[in-house]
């Protein structure tokens, strides 16, 4: 969605005397984010983003914040929520719970070469390494449940042959058990508009910030790794590239091992994380809520891409020689 | 000093697996700094500085670590120590206490501009605002106990008239109580190589960073304005340029207005300032220790300093009008 709450000047100005961040120099709406109202901040001091969350229930916001500090405190470039003078992140601005976070450089590539795959597997690596020391825990909010009751939901507004794909798929993902395999906070969102890069003098591209972390959660590492593959390695057709896939997950085993039990579940994964995306583009296309303005994204997309990765997929890598 | 531990790459590659940041792609040593051996990190995932400390007790390290922390989650572009993944700030190498913290960035500005001095009289009282939130308390090692102490150290040192200055200020000093003026967790060192500048697409500088934390302690506020001050604002003579001076301070009290206490210590607080520095140059001049390769600073810098602040300082601007 767009800009949802408008903020005027003179009560964010007062709102920033909570802060030690300086005086209001500029504010400015962001059109772009699904979930929240978003804004640049520029102070006397720094460049800060402001979000108001419009639909996240306030009691689910710290386990976010918290884990956004968590892994900005392990050296990552995450946009670390700022605290204000009684030391709390979450404020409350135009009667919505509020964040100020650090911004972050760069910007998104939405061509990933080679090298953008390898970068974002040992990121996403050092996330899922830094998040194992993390002491909150909150589900993935779109995990094995969400997806199936949202299928649920979804189901009768689609043709025949999608229902039965769904039906299927949705039993067999009923059949598998994550519990083996190892997990943490994920950030489960990891799509190409969600990393910023900075070129380097030497014209070598440099991860400046992974952004919107409210969808992250706990849950089997795997899963974020099989997101951030279906939208990083693919290509148009929704097939996956296979030279960029491996550069992908080659970065990430030098971080993280995987394991064999990840080995044997990670078809299954490519598809759960696939069905994941298709189910909530669906529900926003065929179950729009009233007075919001969403960004309706093509279902068909992921619905194409689960077709693919049951089709056939690459294996993980072999184990790190020891 | 310079760089004094080496740190051999496959000592430090090792040690950084104790870390979410990446594998080790470079290491650089820093000739800059007077007091720890600094290196640049660059790993897969990011830039970072390596500290390793030769001279303060291991004890003392966790308010400066913690210090810089809390400035950072208050928004503050200071060096955010990276914790390990025993969610831990401070480690070993090398049989030294070490620290990795973020990289800024950012390059000194010797000869600060008017719109310079603003940014920091506003800096600094950001810091000194979001410090009065911070739970640790350490006297500043260079307080007025240890200036007296290292003024019986080096007078036998001095020639006649110096230590006639010497023994007035002390005794003058003596006869103040800065226990009416505000206090809290100061900077204590923000010379003008402790400030790191970018400048935008306009041209304007923005401070990227405020770097070496190590001389931080609970102070009066004031002490730090005044440290600031006679490094920023003083002309090549050692005197105070009072636009520059009011530029400052005028940034200074829009963030944190002055208190009269304040206003009544400032000439005093000027003084023992530049007593501060000229004892610390006298002692690394007059008694250098053995081992140590400290880049000794002219001390007649300060003695002359604190000579044209005795004959007379510009006042600190009135209150705001409310």
């Amino acid at each position: 969605m767009s800009v949802f709450t408008p903020v005027p000047e003179s009560v964010l100005a007062d709102w920033l005397k909570n802060y030690a961040i300086g005086r209001l120099v500029e504010l400015k709406g962001i059109s772009a984010g699904v979930q929240n109202s978003n804004f640049f901040v520029t102070t006397t001091l720094g460049r800060y983003v402001l979000t108001l969350f419009e639909g996240i229930p306030r009691a689910e916001l710290p386990y976010y914040l918290h884990l956004m500090a968590h892994l900005a405190r392990h050296g990552l470039p995450v946009p670390a929520p700022i605290a204000n003078s009684d030391n709390e992140y979450l404020g409350t601005l135009e009667d919505k719970p509020a964040v100020l976070v650090v911004r972050l450089s760069g910007a998104s590539e939405m061509s990933p070469s080679l090298r953008h795959c390898e970068k974002v597997g040992a990121m996403l690596a050092g996330l899922h390494l830094a998040g194992q020391s993390y002491g909150r825990r909150q589900d993935n909010p779109r995990g094995p449940v969400w997806r199936a009751a949202t299928a649920q939901s979804v189901r009768d507004f689609l043709p025949q042959d999608e229902r039965t794909l769904l039906d299927a798929e949705i039993a067999f993902q009923a059949s598998l058990n994550a519990a083996a395999l190892p997990s943490g906070a994920i950030h489960a969102d990891l799509f190409r508009d969600n990393v910023l890069w900075i070129t380097d003098d030497n014209g070598d591209p440099h991860i400046g910030g992974v952004i919107d972390f409210y969808f992250a959660g706990h849950d089997a590492l795997l899963f974020d790794v099989a997101v951030t593959v279906n939208d990083w390695c693919a290509n148009a057709d929704g097939s996956l590239d296979p030279v960029r896939t491996a550069a992908l997950l080659g970065a990430y085993q030098a971080e993280r091992a995987f394991t064999d039990a990840e080995r044997d579940a990670w078809p299954a994964m490519l598809r759960a994380a696939a069905l994941r995306f298709w189910m909530s583009r669906a529900a926003d296309f065929h179950l729009p809520r009233a007075g919001e303005m969403v960004l309706v994204k093509d279902p068909n997309e992921y619905r194409d891409i689960l077709r693919l990765r049951i089709a056939g997929v690459p294996a993980l890598p072999a184990g790190n020689p020891v």
